[in-house]
């Protein structure tokens, strides 16, 4: 009986092709939170069943969880989302950690949803953290280095808007409504978008009775940043948050042009543990005008685990709407999609040796190689094989050239062909070599 | 009600000190992969339980594999180790493939072990596989791929020893024995450097009473080289296994000396899938004299997906034996244990922006640039934290400075301070500083 060859649903396989943009695709952030001054941190892909219980969204609890018991019977589950792992890791080493703590990773998560566009099982996020400080310049570096990774990609600033808030508006506009109410109507701001007003008004009535609710929400949702201060100063909004949310937007104005950075106070984050900024990157694509990803400040996490309570703020940046992304704006270098190096074909078995040879001369310039290996086949199997592989160049290793010093070199992208002296090959291929360009 | 701060047990958390050293750990065979033209590629961390209790070794399926059922009501496995899924991925797209395949991979995997001296449950291993040829050379390469890897890392021949043979030796030798005999036998061979000859000997009877067995093991497990072409042609070996051997030594001779590659007729690998030639790398280390890992040639493991055959060969590598040998003979080099980059403390709040733009510099300039969050704290108590955090040098911004364009320097390592002109700092840092020169 045979068994099927398909990975599991909602989950990939990353071929080379596949692997190649993936890698681009993360070392674009990556070098931005290195050059930043973040370190990486990694996780164990199981964590106790508690770390989700206690803090996530009901949502991915009750429903999303891949959840289990292991053979000495405790609950785990595989990590649906970072944040969580983050705030237990430094709780763990608070006493030995230097605060402020920068740090970035890069992993796979679990989520059982129904698979679909822009939605999977299975998928790779971007989290970076800033943890001990709870001032404005902490908020306004995290979301300064979601602008420079976008504009790292080849992003004009055109292509997305950042949009922010802060979580202590809304609820101090709407501190007369009930905890479960409020996060009910939080919900709903934050689908207003995907739903017409009419189901918009309906799901509102479902929620409350007060017939003055529907023009607050109005009203909330179309503050303006200089609306704020008056607001605050008649009790009306949480002082402490309008000062910092300006102060945010002052240390970005000179980096972020206005277009750009959007107050908007309708944006709504899904999970429970943000306490104060938040903010959500937008896709101006006319096809895909939705949120890309987006963070805020949860300075009430680590308490959890025994221990003082630390200030962060961060950002989770998940790799399929990331990739739609790049792709709707064409983003991706076109040297992406080939392999680096050279394929060395023989002319004759006899040759395998001197292959080997010459292949170790380029590795050792750092340059790729990959020799025929059974040299047995016709030199013109060997050489169907090199072009199909989608590599750069050809090399073609015969007794003539050998005798002379020489390798032929064959362009496959321009059929050009060229003798090269042995000693100059490596100078000669460099340019061209995407691995020893990196 | 607090809940644990721990990883889950036998799992590791990996702070950035700990990530710089797996980043180079494992950028060392990237490199090396890299350059013989194998391509990287990635698979789910759940696989259909199918997968393994198809083919992999009994313990593994039967005490440790972590599996479960998803809410969908499908058995699903965390993957114990890459080869069944590269098995699954190859079979999947055989027909667009170009055969011959060189593929590497570094992931996670886990497996339900007592956690112990260079066992734990969740563990990464570097995955190299050459498929689609069954020719000496393709086991030769991946034989030198090992080699080469070790090398990278600093080791000198003395350091290490690869031992082969091939199944079919075994298999022949001992033709007249059932198939569970074997198996009970070439499982105790397996153990034999681990065990004392008393409890070999107990053990043996245990499996046979074959008086002639004990002889015949020891015979076989003092064959050398040149004692396998009179047994081939006497039929007791595999004629075909003894040439395979032979020319795969002949292709090795040049590059690996005669101490360091050493034909073992005793190597047994664990896997039940392997076909052909086995390998196994050995740490020469007094307090470490044990397998650091090893692979071997696996032709039949495609047609469980009912697609043709493709012969292959590979071998797993993985991280808590290699960082073993690492820290055993002392390889890593001394920069790994520091953060890249700068910390730029600044002398009062007021400086802030001028600390983001010099900072903006650096980066640009490709070196990790730090900025105090909190300028309103003592530049003491700033630069205490630059000091904690283990970066070489500290940036001093000052009003003086500024207005003469130019930033105070600390070398944190040496203590040696220096004034440089704001444009010159990046030249000054970079050859300093370890992201620039990666």
């Amino acid at each position: 009986m045979s068994i099927s060859a398909r990975p599991y649903i909602g989950s990939r396989d990353f071929y080379p092709d596949d692997m190649r943009f993936r890698e681009w695709m993360f070392g674009v952030p990556r070098r931005i939170c290195k050059t930043y001054g973040y370190g990486e941190y990694a996780s164990p892909v199981l964590e106790p069943i508690e770390l989700y219980t206690a803090k996530s969204s009901e949502e991915i609890v009750n429903e999303q969880l891949y959840r289990f018991t292991d053979r000495g019977d405790r609950e785990v589950a595989i990590r649906p989302e970072m944040t969580p792992t983050l705030a237990r890791m430094v709780a763990a080493k608070i006493n030995s950690l230097t605060l402020p703590l920068r740090l970035y990773s890069i992993a796979n998560f679990m989520r059982y949803e129904r698979p679909g566009r822009g939605r999977l099982r299975e998928f790779f996020q971007l989290n970076v953290d800033l943890l001990g400080s709870s001032s404005a310049t902490a908020d306004a570096e995290v979301m300064m280095i979601a602008v420079e990774i976008l504009r790292s990609y080849g992003a004009s600033d055109e292509h997305f808007m950042v949009r922010f808030s802060d979580r202590r508006l809304f609820d101090s506009f709407f501190s007369d409504l009930d905890r479960q109410t409020g996060r009910l109507v939080g919900r709903l701001l934050d689908k207003r978008e995907k739903i017409s007003s009419e189901e918009f008004d309906r799901a509102l009535q479902e929620i409350s009775t007060d017939p003055s609710l529907r023009d607050r929400i109005a009203e909330f949702i179309s503050l303006r940043l200089e609306d704020l201060p008056p607001l605050a100063e008649s009790g009306r909004l949480a002082s402490d948050a309008v000062s910092h949310l300006l102060e945010v937007e002052r240390l970005l104005a000179d980096a972020v042009p206005k277009g750009v950075l959007s107050f908007d106070p309708g944006i709504v984050r899904g999970f429970d543990y943000y306490t104060g900024l938040i903010f959500e990157v937008y896709d101006n694509h006319p096809e895909n005008n939705r949120a890309l990803f987006g963070g805020g400040r949860y300075d009430r996490l680590l308490g959890i685990y025994g221990k003082q309570e630390v200030p962060a703020v961060g950002f989770g940046m998940g790799d399929v709407t990331l990739e739609n992304f790049i792709r709707n704006h064409n983003l991706a270098p076109a040297e992406v999609a080939h392999p680096e190096g050279v394929y060395i074909t023989l002319f004759s078995p006899e040759l395998f040796g001197q292959g080997l040879r010459i292949a170790s001369m380029l590795r050792q310039g750092g340059i790729c190689a990959e020799v025929a290996l059974e040299p047995t086949k016709k030199f013109g199997k060997q050489f169907e094989i090199a072009q199909k592989k989608g590599r750069r160049f050809a090399l073609i290793v015969g007794e003539d050239e050998i005798a002379k010093g020489i390798v032929r070199v064959k362009d496959l992208q321009t059929g050009e062909q060229k003798d090269v002296v042995e000693s100059e090959l490596v100078s000669y291929l460099l340019p061209e070599d995407r691995i020893a360009r990196k």
